[in-house]
């Protein structure tokens, strides 16, 4: 059984200073809670999304049984991060599409459709937006910040930015930084999108467009690094489109799918194409591609890391090559380095970057023990 | 000193049927030739070219100091391939941009341009064309057919369609047949240029525009994948693109160049959409996706290579993720089971799939030395 649950929306009027030098002068975040805060307010987890996700973190929205949260898995009554002790808040980000302000909405000094004209968002600014939020919510100190992928860098953010706000973070299939081929994979799908005529320099809303062939290829490119070559040579291999049809007899044809894997690709991309918003995909290439905690550090994560004081859970899967384990193990080293607490589990997974959404025994059973040991903690 | 070329073209007449079922009606070659055919007409090497290469695969052209051919460290006087013990040949592929007949060109049967209808070629089409150039020459048994990735599926195949004709193949940095991640790519570059607004259904040539948005993201994406993780972040990291005019400082832009990877990928792909044929590139990227000598024999490669008769020299390289040495030992292994004469040489090289064109001292060595062997093979 899933919950039910119903996003909300809080705005803050207080402009938000920014990483660029920008700042937002108002907005919204929209956000999910699961599960309830205790009285000492001590329980709180904040999950943090990564690209094309949102703040509908579990649970399922009234009447929708299909509409499960991306990380529901993980997160709810009983689950490995179990909404009976622990109340889970998820935030959509801002720049995201999801409902917090983003390009798509209205920059109220202009009266204007931000679009492109929205502030480079970082990281940091996130971070900075949702301690807003939890201090409305009356939280001061989370039991744990976690996230993946993107989602870890934020978590990761968090233990630098407001070290004592924070107990635990737990940090799945991340990385200190994006590396030079991680960037060149974000580029092309950017310049996809930008040189898509549909684009129209950002400012597509007013002209009735959606630059949907850029977001197609965009959305395909990043599945492909998703993915692990194994997994996707079981899944697919070099099967046929057609085959039962045909007698598995190539059509020869250099336009229309032959391989399943093309027909595949081609699905995810037109369903992301129909939803997401290509200056949103912009924004967060970009937060990735900026966050640097060591930059500041001469390149030093030892050194950016110091500042840190939470325990840590770092999970890497051993098929990974887009945020590959030594990425992790960048991690840990720097932590321990400054001698903090850390779990680390490499997880032998076939599913490739993918497997921190996925059901794994183990890495399920892992997050469940070390949850389990904060629940403890709390209780002394 | 490189050697002073020119190409030849040769005009054939009669129909090439194709695997697809089409046929050529007629069409011609461009080629050049290094060295000189002895009298017993033994000494000939057939040069296969990859995706985007061509004919020149050795020396310069009159006047033009710059024009080395794409295997030039490979192929010359006293070079591995030593053109003054062999005659080394280098062929354009039909279907490719630099002179064979290609989709560029007027079909005779209609008068118009062949655009997106030029008939589908395959490997064993190219090969097919291949030996009737080496006919029209004179020249019935190769003392070797050599290539690097696609070109390496093409001398792989010689030994299959006319096993009788090759003394020996030499295989670098290829494969048995593409994997569901590589067929994965070639698709995502495709959908970038077939949905290009001035790609008009492939017949772009009489709109008198060219769909260089999606040949630059082709090029972009393919780049990626010839170059190692690694060697990414030994060439590029995280470096930016004006850190020396602005002191290390974030631009904080979603689409302006900000780190040197991103200058570099946008360079090549801007390059590439000037020379590049975009029904050449779905037509080549088609050839290597039906590429797969196995699958007559169920997938068994040790059984389609039972036809093979010549002596092998398969090389690849340690951090080539296109074309990974697992796959070449597929190859290796499946010449055994036949009992087959193969050497085989793992290149430990940073360089990913584009050190099959590097100079590696292992590397070239490893060639040479095969090559005496072959010369002194034909000196008994």
């Amino acid at each position: 059984m899933s919950l039910e649950v119903t996003p909300q929306t809080m705005s803050f009027d207080e402009p938000l200073p920014m990483r660029s030098g920008s700042s937002l002068p108002a907005y919204s975040l929209t956000y999910e809670t699961y599960g309830t805060l205790n009285e000492r307010r001590d329980n709180a987890v904040l999950v943090c999304h990564a690209l094309n996700a949102s703040h509908h973190v579990a649970g399922v929205y009234a009447g929708q049984p299909k509409s499960e949260g991306w990380w529901d898995n993980m997160i709810g009554p009983g689950k490995p991060v179990d909404t009976d002790r622990f109340f889970v808040i998820g935030i959509n980000n801002l720049g995201s599409c999801f409902g917090s302000t983003g390009p798509m909405h209205v920059n109220p000094e202009t009266g204007r459709v931000w679009g492109a004209d929205f502030p480079v968002v970082t990281v940091e600014d996130w971070v900075d937006a949702q301690a807003r939020l939890l201090d409305a919510l009356g939280i001061d100190k989370l039991a744990a910040v976690m996230g993946g992928s993107l989602g870890g860098m934020q978590a990761l953010s968090w233990t630098l930015q407001y070290p004592d706000r924070v107990r635990h973070a737990v940090v799945v299939a991340s990385a200190p930084n994006l590396t030079a081929e991680n960037i060149a994979f974000n580029e092309v799908a950017r310049r996809a999108i930008v040189t898509d005529p549909d684009f129209h320099g950002g400012h597509f809303y007013e002209h009735g467009v959606l630059p949907k062939r850029g977001l197609r290829i965009a959305r395909m490119i990043g599945h492909i690094t998703y993915l692990s070559d194994d997994v996707m040579n079981e899944k697919f291999g070099r099967e046929l489109r057609h085959a039962a049809a045909e007698g598995d007899a190539y059509r020869y044809s250099t336009q229309d799918v032959e391989f399943q894997i093309e027909s595949y690709l081609r699905h995810q991309g037109d369903k992301f194409s129909e939803y997401f918003d290509a200056n949103t995909y912009l924004l967060i290439t970009r937060a990735l591609d900026y966050f640097d905690p060591a930059r500041a550090f001469g390149g030093k994560l030892s050194a950016a890391l110091a500042a840190a004081q939470a325990a840590f859970l770092i999970v890497s899967f051993s098929t990974d090559w887009r945020f590959s384990p030594k990425r992790s193990r960048e991690i840990v080293h720097a932590l321990l380095d400054n001698r903090r607490r850390v779990s680390y589990a490499e997880i032998d997974a076939p599913h490739g970057h993918d497997a921190f959404l996925l059901d794994d025994v183990r890495y399920l059973g892992v997050v469940r023990a070390y949850f389990e040991g904060i629940a403890k903690e709390l209780m002394q």
